[in-house]
């Protein structure tokens, strides 16, 4: 039997699948909007027990999965959804020990999940100009004790990249088709590049510019999921979904 | 520059898509459908080249990605897709150094992937009843020298789990409903499993189960990646795509 | 220059795309939730103005299309959308002159359509055995000036099918296999059948009957409408969509 | 019992789906490929038969409806799907009586579901440039008796639209932003215009000058059409799908 302790990451999540993610500590509460739960009544208690509020109101008690990590980041940018970033780790081919590039960096979202793959011995460079971004991304890596994985940079593309190169690389950036000579520079013969942007504008945009400036293999997708009402009788989607995140561009640094 | 060297992974890509997967070797020639090419005229070459067959026809020449890979594993049932992989690595939280389960192995696409990401300090099992596809996953592991990673047992779920519990399990099997009980007792308490079936009828009966046996949290979900032509000036999808390759299940294990 | 008229339906559509349908009297104000419109203020207008509300608010003025007669029905139940409606039409061979039989009326969403398009010369025939939802419908076609098109009856289908045989027929009931046998009498031989579930769970039980009781050249599909946003510049998909409404079935009458 | 005649259209669909199209002649006889079927053995038989052809090879007998004889017309162009075409109808209020525009013709599927949904009293003007389309057009639109309802003409659009403003109007052309001028003129005052458009480039294009030209109420959208295999114990969606015909816009003449 596993049991909750005092520092762990938890997760309540509600009948209708609302989640609140918190670490565990003594003598602390956490207020739902349907009443309240002590910290007290969690620490020692085995997982995956429905736990209720001082309401009445049942949670499920969790550890948290990645995905839910991910979708609960503190934020004040768009983040790449989970749909996105796992096919992201493919498309990249992300590994531990591995080595990876990313701008921007945004609120960390695809940071996080990059941090996570790479383990102790890989290691993340992600460059932000904002630095008010840099600061939410590095307080979301920090409460995931990912952040001595990651290099943060206040820094704009355009400065060119200083590491080594990289076998990989992802941008998410309004205009990353001003920015493929650096980092065609910072990416290996043969390395992947990945680029995610909302609109098909751009998306044009960067294929014209990617075509010139000696990328290939390029391809362009979109990835859509969409939930089931999980009930054995009843099978059916739900009503709605997430249309939209972005379209993801892969491409290969020529030589 | 980075140089192919005897003993890497090389992958051909046709400019149409089409891609070969292959460890170079001294004195080999690979015969594409469209012409020959020979080893020797590719070690010591750099990577993100395109090179050209004996009849004139170009290929771009790579290393294989994560995702290439896992496409073009070998293999005789249904693969599970990366679309789906990736989004299964985070909803049962992979990591370098994890452990997770897996039953039927199959011919071990997922396999490759959850022993990819979870390194060398980590460890995949995964059980097959069948022994010809055990040993075609075994023999696709072992071309990428992931095989150590991963503990592949011919045993039947029924016979139950003898390992210490795993936080996470997938299954990818035509009842995983039969198997519920053991696959619960080898999971920790709020673990998380996650199941693929091809047809609405077999989520129902594994939903039904699953209420019943213990677990929550439970979510079903689908994925659709469809692919565009990268073409700057006529942005638009492809034709056709892949349809469906699986319902996702998701739940947790309750105390 | 085409001038809206007392009498005439008349939409008015917000900037963000919320429509309102009413017809025009003289003497009568339309209380938006943005602020009120006088009818005197658009009996006369040209069609295609903007107009604005006491408070300035903008709307489009414009006569309704069918779709947007159809979306804005009064309702008591889920309508059919116009993304299913008008592949329906085309699957039952709908035209000028035609007779197509219906049950469950519902709110007579896809009655509206059907008795749109049969023309004067046409029938549509729909059974509907709740008396509330009868007289839903039956206001909504009269508001239309459709009812002349319609037979309306207050009927369940087990007690049969009066009316002589027709080339198709719709059935939006929640138990349609029950009913199967009265409805393949109510047919012609290779008529059509076509039949919306929001749940595989019915549709698997629908077509398993419809296999033993003499219907063939069976297909099961599924409409996905995605809106974009209309930003020349940032041509995107919306962020949220419908994520279903029904799966349909269509059926021949075997001999 | 409806028995097929001499001069009806039958047609003839495989187990596999596949489907084909002819008039009922006496003396006749129909070459599939898994043999032949002849007429004689199809006139005065009931529809809904299975037939075979002297091979053996099963096929259903049929009247074929509005949807497949769009999907088989003959054809020199990409044609507008009916998934697109149903909700076209109800975008545009096609109706018994009414009139209608379009441009270009194309092969004439559109065009074939307009005629047949305006009736006798209805009427369709449709413009296209390449005199052999116009042809094909014709061709197919005299096939099902349609032609009287459609004036086709052999007209670019650059020249102007001659007749009485039109209700709404339909473009399938390349570069429909060079005509909205003369679309403008050819439709009443908050009439509908729709386009089909394969790329997002052209949306664009097509949405700056509209926004110009007098246009509003504008929307976009596609829409996808997934097939299931109709079986009851495993339903699940086919395995491929299309994945694209085009985008389609829609909008209203301003005043």
């Amino acid at each position: 039997m596993d049991l909750a302790s005092a520092g762990d990451l938890a997760m309540l999540q509600s009948m209708k699948g609302k989640k609140i993610i918190f670490r565990l500590e003594e003598g602390r509460q956490y207020q739902t909007h349907k009443g309240m739960i002590s910290h007290r009544d969690l620490i020692g208690q085995p997982w995956g027990r429905i736990v209720e509020t001082h309401l009445g109101t049942p949670f499920y008690f969790l550890p948290p999965t990645l995905r839910d990590l991910l979708l609960n980041i503190r934020r004040r940018s768009q983040i790449i959804f989970p749909k996105d970033v796992g096919y992201i780790l493919l498309r990249l081919s992300i590994k531990p020990g591995g080595r990876v590039f990313e701008a921007g960096t945004g609120s960390g979202a695809l940071t996080t999940a990059l941090a996570w793959m790479i383990g102790d011995k890989g290691e993340v460079v992600s460059y932000e100009r904002r630095e008010d971004m840099l600061e939410i991304a590095r307080s979301n890596l920090e409460n995931l004790d990912l952040a001595q994985r990651v290099t943060l940079r206040l820094r704009d593309l355009d400065q060119g990249i200083q590491e080594e190169p990289f076998p990989s690389a992802f941008l998410d950036l309004p205009n990353p088709e001003l920015y493929l000579k650096q980092v065609r520079q910072a990416l290996i013969t043969g390395g992947t590049l990945g680029v995610i942007l909302p609109t098909a504008n751009q998306v044009s945009t960067l294929l014209k510019e990617m075509e010139e400036i000696g990328f290939g293999a390029i391809d362009v997708s979109e990835i859509m999921l969409r939930f089931y009402k999980p009930v054995p009788a009843r099978l059916r989607p739900r009503d709605r979904m997430v249309a939209h995140t972005g379209y993801l561009t892969f491409a290969r640094r020529m030589d």
